[in-house]
């Protein structure tokens, strides 16, 4: 955890996104994922639990992947907002994403049983639209690759 | 539940499917999804709990939407290949498909306290892989729409 390591607070825990499932840090039942800057890219690790496996018991299921990189690349996107305009991240007005198209590549099995890396980073903004990279890594290796497009909303 | 109405045991029940997070009947912290056949397609309903909430709390997170479909579709081309080779679903050699693409565009938001229907057919067969259409709709709307990529794989 690079981000964290560094002494910076996540993007979630500085109030992005406060209930979601996936990221929330208000979500006592979510998977509470934490994004960080790591230069103009965002960064986090996530550690599966056995339950959260997929056909068989060795490897990550597909749609905690898709929740992973689904909350990770918005709040990418959330933060760039933020950043854009010189305000603290979570400050009002509050700047959210929702997420209109996700295209996941799986290329390779994700192991259950090791820290995974996910690395966002933003390559176009066409008004309230972003588009975004996002990777999974495990030991490594690149396991699954991902573009999201994001559009902007007020959440308040 | 049209499947389960007319006295259909679900796919997952079949044994399809047993551990994965978003099917697997074994997996008790799992999403637990049911499909079943109609006709040629699979359909499924699954009701949310508010804790699947997304960026706002009366709206369902956009990665529990995917792994809905990511299951359900993948479901489908299992249960389509136990048909081809005209064998009881669950039955040995067991089948699997493991998921390669899983593209998904959210059209609607999609409320968290209402049944939701899921329906999915395969729209092209070639050697290994399968493709699959599948929507997710509430209140008769459909909600998202995705292409999901599987691949068969050997699981014994």
């Amino acid at each position: 955890m690079q981000g964290q390591a560094m002494g910076q607070e996540s993007f979630q825990d500085l109030g992005s996104v406060l209930h979601c499932h996936g990221c929330g840090r208000e979500n006592e039942q979510g998977l509470r994922i934490k994004s960080y800057w790591d230069g103009d890219e965002a960064i986090a690790t996530w550690t599966p639990q056995p339950h959260h496996c997929g056909g068989t018991k060795e490897v990550l299921y597909g749609g905690i992947i898709a929740s992973l990189i689904d909350c990770h690349s918005l709040n990418l996107a959330i933060a760039h907002a933020y950043r854009a305009e010189q305000r603290p991240i979570g400050s009002a007005p509050r700047i959210g994403y929702v997420t209109a198209n996700l295209n996941i590549s799986y290329l390779k099995p994700t192991p259950i049983d090791e820290p995974l890396e996910l690395r966002a980073r933003l390559t176009k903004l066409d008004g309230r639209k972003a588009w975004v990279n996002c990777t999974l890594s495990a030991s490594g290796q690149v396991r699954a690759t991902a573009e999201v497009l994001g559009i902007r909303v007020q959440w308040d």
